[in-house]
């Protein structure tokens, strides 16, 4: 993979790149889906490449239970397993591991530490990690060597480390343990790797939570290895304030002629707001589980399908875009297809927020280009 | 509405035809997909279209709860409302309000007679039907003018009068009352439709249940009045064979200048028997209900597709076919689509089994031209 910075603001430290894998070109700033199964919920994979989505991805935790590695391997890799010839990017199950033990990152921030009840660890050596799999009871091991492994049949364009995720309440002593243990796992990881390189980019991850003596250490550790590119993980904080602040702090610590990306955020007050400190990527699948639930994204601001006034609305959701959905069916119809609670509603709707973000980002690159970001 | 008899079968009374509209042509015989609420199950208009459906069922008592005939008029009708400048086909919306008061067919087959318990039907006279919204609480009247207006307002090209369902457990005396009062019902439809055809044609409902001399009677009555089409609808019997007997006796009695069509049947196995018999067109929700439950139609019959030895079948569910799906997705990427509860699934499946009815029933249409069937 090659990264080429196309463009740097003069007004901000945003800017333009080009991500160059085998699988084509990924502009930045730009949005990644989530297909966490190999498909973006509601759509199929031909449609999210004709609506120009650059980036997908995809879940090596899911992928690993359903329909396991070693069947995306024998297909021939997941481009071709999934029908998308254009780029993804893979995590390394560290994400979801973690989450079985605390619980999502909501609700362990509402719980205040409290474990999660139906934990599926069974326990944490610095091996790596034995789950029990919800779909069929087997126990598994994973490691950084058996993440990287699994990454490798899937042979997704940009892959991860196997990290740990810590969580959110968590005293500075447990959490230094543990951002120890995630340097040496994601090293492990880095060296698996590079035996065989396989046409592959991996981004370490940078953690240490809201601390930032910690993420400071993370990041000296983690560039001083020879990566292609640095996520930000971990924590990200309890509000948006405490991740601006995080991302203010880290953009200038992070290598400025290698990619970056935030993992998990995707809202577009986020994305405004961190662009100008130089983030290249960003996923989320908030854009597609707004649409699911009703809200369409709109220049103007969301928009809710299920308000009554929409019922005799016989205009596209936005007059002037160029989605399938906006083409083809009005506010109006749309409005039915929910209240009739039609899964056609969640294809149509899902398309147009998709569109809506690939054409975003678009203009957000344009405005960097123009230094008016 | 026109309807031209293209070929006459040496071996058979099977035809080919074709039904002129004025959203296009229909060739007959065909299968006719059910959009319930102005769209199949999963599937958009545009896609519907793409993949050559040449009729489409809606559901009149559904989209007059929700969004209302008016609320479809003020759009321009049903075609621009849900973006489909193909033909469509409407109900009356007696079918299902009858089906709110005793079950639906299959369970009031199964119950013996007894009533739905959450019945809606408040009140049936001479004049019509008082039910009471499943929606929003409302009493509503449906008579045979009121479904004749709402069928107006909605525009389709070919409509049905208002008839009594009558369960299948019903005494003849009981059974005779229903079909007379049917009759009428059909009449004053008939009559209201003609003060405002509005280029739509009407097709009578020859009723009877499984009672040879009350459909005779039927037959005897409807064909006497100006109807474009004949649908054969009332209780079809309990097994298949029931349904063929009662097919072969009403195929003769039917005018065989005017174009006919079966309700609610569209298995393959039925489609196969009663053709040769000539009836024209079949509506079904069967292969789009079979989809999303994980039954793909091919050649060789039914394909299950959470069959555990397809998770490494990487190739199309028939490999001559040139379906969407079939183009772009394996077997095994489905199996995992099905097996992850994806909504994805559904409409690749959707695709499929409507493209495949399509292509199937070109295929019958070309078997009639070779005197095959």
């Amino acid at each position: 993979m090659k990264f080429e910075i196309v463009y740097k603001s003069n007004r901000s430290s945003a800017r333009v790149g080009k991500l160059h894998t085998a699988h084509g070109i990924i502009d930045t700033p730009n949005f990644v889906a989530v297909g966490t199964n190999g498909t973006l919920k509601s759509l199929d994979n031909q449609t999210v490449c004709d609506i120009g989505l650059q980036l997908m991805f995809c879940n090596t935790y899911h992928l690993l239970l359903q329909p396991g590695s070693d069947t995306v391997k024998k297909a021939g890799g997941l481009h071709r397993y999934i029908n998308r010839p254009m780029p993804i990017i893979t995590d390394s199950g560290g994400f979801q591991v973690f989450s079985l033990m605390y619980g999502s990152v909501a609700s362990e921030l509402k719980s205040k530490g409290a474990k999660a009840t139906r934990s599926s660890v069974l326990k944490i050596t610095e091996e790596g990690v034995l789950f029990r799999s919800y779909r069929d009871g087997k126990k598994i091991l994973l490691t950084p060597e058996s993440s990287i492994l699994a990454q490798k049949d899937l042979g997704a364009d940009i892959i991860i480390p196997f990290d740990e995720l810590p969580p959110y309440h968590l005293d500075k002593q447990r959490l230094k343990h543990s951002l120890d243990r995630t340097h040496r796992w994601e090293e492990r990881s880095l060296n698996c790797h590079l035996k065989n390189p396989n046409n592959q980019a991996m981004y370490a991850v940078i953690h240490g939570g809201v601390d930032q003596n910690l993420r400071q250490m993370s990041c000296d550790f983690l560039t001083k290895l020879p990566f292609d590119g640095f996520a930000i993980g971990g924590s990200l904080g309890k509000t948006k304030q405490q991740l601006y602040d995080l991302i203010a702090f880290l953009s200038s610590r992070l290598p400025q002629n290698k990619p970056n990306h935030l993992l998990g955020i995707g809202d577009l007050k986020s994305l405004a707001t961190l662009i100008p400190f130089g983030i290249d990527t960003f996923d989320s699948s908030y854009p597609t589980k707004a649409a699911r639930h009703g809200l369409l994204l709109t220049k103007k601001g969301g928009l809710k399908i299920n308000k009554a006034d929409h019922r005799h609305q016989f205009t596209p959701i936005e007059p002037d875009c160029l989605c399938p959905t906006c083409k083809s069916y009005t506010i109006a119809y749309l409005n039915h297809l929910f209240k009739s609670k039609e899964l056609t509603f969640m294809s149509l709707a899902s398309i147009h927020n998709l569109y809506f973000m690939v054409n975003y980002m678009k203009e957000i690159r344009n405005k960097i280009f123009n230094d008016e970001i």
